[in-house]
């Protein structure tokens, strides 16, 4: 039996553990798309295989005996697919030996081996979905509860990098929210088929039926295709962009944890931050930083996939082949950047009074806009718009509140009572519709 | 008022005019995203806002009158869009100038520049959206035409560059078809939001009404969304996706075309080939050639665009900016290319001769796979591939039509006749199921 | 004359003006890219051609007085491009019909479009090469003056975005410096060659003199190359990763200015910030941003030319087209972000003042590491760190300074006394060897 | 001693063992950037670190000792690495408890993670770039001789696909040779430099000395650093753009390869073909499909790492862990690309005849520039364009050769006779100086 003995048990030295991968290292999505779980999903689809053709009953005995990844050495298929430039071809060979003649007339008939691996491939990107479904919506879920807790937690809103006008937290994460809803719509809805069609997509040595396309769809679990995908490879790009969007709602989750969190900030921390070899004071915000490390990575390897749509004949040298790797670092990647997520969220610390804090960072300028338009039906708004222009100059060149600088514009006399100008520019009652927003993102739920 | 007397009717040396874009010139998914059609939906944006908001009907009047783009100065806007960053600022100031002091007053009123551009983008893609699906599906209904009339067309099947087994080119255009209706499918489904928040998104001096996004989406035309996505840009990185899929799909039709037109092959010909400046007698698969490039370049694209969903903050200081001209480039060059295909396969030369010929090419190679199977039940599985091996070996080397290279072979002694061994090696009985696959396909139709 | 009287002097409605990229918009770098510098271009390769080959001075100063683009209509030229996929073949055509017949059969002899386009876009490529060095090598200058009077101005060094230890403003300027010299001595180095090789390379009608290539190449003004080049691509490659280069190198300064202009920040200002539409306060990083947004588009475009490297046979269908937008976006961004690069340092306010104040914010953390080395020779290295472990834990929940936190650690009794702990403490002592590594950064000189 | 019988030897599931990678599969550069050569590479940097800081003889020497990967649990450090976000904390401490607290305490000394890391993956690097500069070198050794054996070896010249003129195999060789050599010039002129800096890049903890900078690079056998470039990331977008040029121009080959492969072709052939699951007369050109891979998949690399150039701060968050798996695996891509190129090129089958055959292909329409340029004299340029436009429709439309499509020109009566016309119409008399530039070419040395 091909493994059975001589597999040989030391690590090559040529494997990657996950050293320079610390997203996804000991994730549930990386073991699901290992090296381990790979052959095992090659296996499953020949033996899908043997059963949607009809093969007796013992052999499908034999067979769903054999098929077991841990029978088989997996760097010795690696260095074996060379020559053929896929391991479908040496696992067939093992499987083939490990069956027994009579079994071995049932392996792989009439099928290509484009067909087990691209069947393989999907049944590890449904396989690794679901885990990085799970992961998203733990986070979702934690994010509407963080909302609906902060949708009138007031906050500074910040545009190019300065504050702006007055937001709450609980916008903030319910548009977190929604990107992570909008990106798991997405992965959720992408069909994943099983592969069929033989050397040149034609089932001619497969009985030429085009029902053996379902009847294989429904032994492999998978959704049936049209028409072999050989080179029609829309479930490859599609999830592809469906991981480039996690990726980057995640991305977005992270990049504004990390402002927030900076020393200056420090609105935001993660419940357990990461320490230093040198500092001992650091805590890092270790998990925002892998998944902007993820978010960095998931558009180029999209963009891979996407140029290898342009597959040429019915199969290409070399589009279809440049898909594997990158089409497996995208589900680690985004699978990482989830659980990191999820775990993220879950310590989530906020500081509010951190937040109400800055929002009197720039002494009134942060509700400039609300005066001019206070002050427009008094002044007209060009009028208004300048007024406050030089005040906001003359607050900052000098230090002073804007209370202060206004108080010194002579067309203001008259126009507004102090009282009345101490609740303009109070901005917590500056929100808007940031909790109504709330609510109403908060009203969305995923798809079934 | 601006622009009337002062635009400077000389195009600006450093205009871009389309001299490296000959996918686009000319095509009306260019001049929908020109810097003429951009200013326009500015301007549209602008004035739908100010229905949204309830001017009254001389302010709308003064408005529709003023806010039409030819008169504007497109190039000093552009010019002036530097110290802000962005071209709404100036275009709000020559609007607000244009119209007098009290209609002024509606112009922009509670907005930021992002609501206005990102409105009119939104507004710019869809149109140019339509014109990409008319050129999509008038390219699918000739592939249906195609697909139907050589359902049984064969042809050879090539994988890796050689050739496998015979295909019909039916089949392959079925293929085509199939993939330009998923792009076009996922592209005619993209949301494409109207885009409202005021500062920092949360309607502050908007009224504070949650309710003004749909009542703003709808007069735009556009989708309202759940919350202002000024930092959910889901509506951006979906739109990248679709047009790289579809430049992919786009891409995968011209990949057969310009290997089918090869000297060599010329089992296709573009109807009306390219010049050359050099040879008289050159026929160039231009269009395909131009569809290439663009394919070649909407992946890259995407990738920017999936990028810039990392955008911190309430507005990014570089993501947002970033996806401008990449998003305008996406919509052209696919525009570009579905011009190009609709072209292209409207003239498509098919030469079943030749495919016919072809098929002779390898005398016997391409069905023998069908061979090993024929031999199968009389050698077993192993020997009868063994037989093949050695008798594909022997007629390659000696140059050997495949059945004198099998009439050599002693194994075959009585297993099969002569005339049944010229039955197994006629090509075109070896056709599988495409045709059936073909009709398969066709039943499929684009989603409303 | 074709062109004198046949162009339309109305802006084509699909014209980029630089409405969506504000970054380039106006630069020296857009005006030696743009649709005028690109047919004189080439023009000028047709007439240094004509040179090469010897042609009369009554031929050469006919076509000197012909070859000028603003006697060509452009727009005309992009329509006219598509046929052929190019845009040579009309300008031939045009310039041809300018100058007779006598002259004409002198023009474009022998050679092929690609020697002429790729000719011209090296043309335009070292123009634009030179701009965007003198920028680069101004802000670097810049830069030196900056490094040098920071070189011993304290500021918190940032990892992993919370403070760590100590640094120079110096440091970093000079470390901003010496990317930009990687970065423009890279783009000096790159060898931007003519191109001559005829419909196939061979010079075949071309007289077949291969010492022709100097000769032509010389009266370009251009490098020489060793093989025609038209699918020997390292030219266009090379200028892609040092355009790519260039952008990252001005993006890592970009980034750290958004960074330290932060409104709770604010160690570094714009000179002049940009307005917003909105907000009378606002004083956004508008040239940082600018910056940014190119940074994020450069790899992209860059792999597009890498991409096009893999360009079949002596002329690719597809890869050669595809790099030509690329490149000249790639100048264009590049350029645009040197320009703003230069001014945004040129004016780049620093506060001396809130970098020191930050050295504070934590109270006596941000030196926890020297506290670890100076108290491991009493406690031993693992005990020392434990102790700043503690403290800082402490310090961090009670809002303590980390000298009254260390007070409470027993183990401290005796090591060190009150004045030795406060002199630790003091973050200006604890500089390293940041003023000296900036003196050894600014020893380095561009390449000439 | 941790490792020594911690270590489980079976492979973790989650193990990526080339499965998917069948281009890089044991190769050595596959080796030399596993998950046993980076460990090995962090614990020479950290021996390194302590010789260059002056460590005592027994401390070296109990460091050498303890300083081998083997004895370290490469899967356990992965997983540890997840709390700090790196693999060198774990790392760190499972040294320092093996060599016992007096030498644990010159372990990491002054040192951050960043210095270690950076340094351990430029000396994978280093070893990477030994072994994929032989197999380049080796691979233009071989394209010497076939460049010098094939210099007038006639062929079709092909552009856009089609026959254009003719060119010899020798230029396309040389031309091959001539851009490997490129790429491994600009590798080997990468300068991969030694990290040092500690916490904040200011070598406070490390003695504040900037001439250790010198001696700890002497230790490690790298190149000194000007500055610590822990934000100055040129070495890595260097060696992220010679890769994917490397990759290019491994893929310029391949992709010619595998045109001239295509069944109908065939004037090139792999030595020995791939074998297929389903096809036993099938000999595909794998290992130009592999180098074709990876040439799709290094610019997107490359892309990731120009975009890690903006890093922020003194360390950034994401840019610097997201460079680390694209780096390995641009080094394995490009390595396993030019051991298939190095195997691809030694083999390589050129078949002289079939090259000469297809010369006759178009019946003489390869050399109607020729013919243009013959009938210039008599008829001028442009009749003698039109007269061979017209034969050459005459000749395509009616299957005739192009000498008889031009007998029944009139214009030609008396210009030349028919032996002229015969010996303009030998394709091998037209190759222009296809022999010379090879020889040009040839006369090109890589740089030392």
């Amino acid at each position: 039996m091909p493994g059975d003995q001589s597999v040989d048990p030391v690590v090559d030295p040529a494997a990657d553990l996950g050293l320079l991968s610390p997203g996804r290292a000991g994730s549930d999505v990386e073991a699901a798309t290992g090296d381990s779980a790979l052959p095992q999903a090659l296996l499953d689809a020949e033996a899908a295989l043997t059963r949607a053709l009809g093969a007796p009953a013992d052999v499908r005995a034999r067979l769903a005996d054999a098929a077991r990844a841990d029978r088989f050495d997996a760097r010795g298929l690696a260095l074996r697919a060379r020559p053929g430039g896929n391991l479908v071809i040496p696992l067939v060979a093992d499987l083939s030996a490990a069956v027994g003649a009579e079994t071995a007339a049932w392996v792989h008939r009439g099928a290509t081996s484009q067909d087990i691996l691209d069947t393989a491939l999907m049944l590890v990107a449904a396989r690794a979905r679901q885990l990085i479904l799970a992961d998203l919506d733990a986070a979702a879920d934690t994010l509407a509860v963080l909302a609906a807790r902060h949708r009138a937690t007031p906050m500074p809103g910040r545009t190019l990098t300065q504050h702006a006008v007055p937001t709450t937290f609980g916008l903030k994460a319910a548009g977190w929210r929604s990107l992570l809803l909008d990106a798991r719509d997405r992965l959720a809805a992408v069909a994943l088929p099983a592969q069929l069609g033989g050397a040149a997509g034609t089932l001619a040595a497969l009985g030429g039926d085009p029902d053996l396309l379902d009847r294989y769809a429904a032994e492999t679990g998978l959704v049936a295709p049209a028409l072999p995908w050989h080179v029609l490879r829309t479930p490859v790009a599609d999830l592809g962009a469906a991981l480039a969007l996690t990726g980057g709602a995640l991305g977005k989750i992270a990049a504004d944890v990390l402002l927030l969190t900076r020393t200056e900030t420090a609105e935001l921390a993660e419940g357990s931050g990461g320490g230093s070899s040198a500092m001992p004071h650091k805590a890092n915000p270790v998990r925002a930083t892998l998944i902007a490390a993820a978010a960095r990575q998931l558009p180029a390897l999209a963009a891979v996939l996407f140029g290898s749509l342009a597959a040429e004949d019915e199969r290409p040298a070399g589009a279809w082949h440049a898909e594997w790797q990158p089409l497996r670092e995208a589900l680690r990647l985004a699978g990482g950047a989830a659980r990191d997520a999820r775990e993220l969220l879950a310590g989530l610390q906020v500081s509010e009074h951190r937040m109400r804090a800055h929002l009197d960072l720039t002494e009134g300028l942060i509700v400039s806009e609300r005066l001019v338009a206070a002050f427009t039906p008094h002044l007209g708004a060009a009028e208004a718009r300048r007024l406050l222009t030089r005040a906001a100059s003359a607050a900052a060149a000098e230090g002073l509140p804007l209370e202060d600088a206004l108080a010194e514009q002579p067309q203001l006399n008259g126009a507004l009572d102090l009282a009345q100008l101490r609740e303009l520019l109070d901005p917590t009652h500056y929100l808007g519709a940031a909790p109504e927003l709330t609510d109403r993102a908060l009203r969305r739920q995923r798809k079934p």
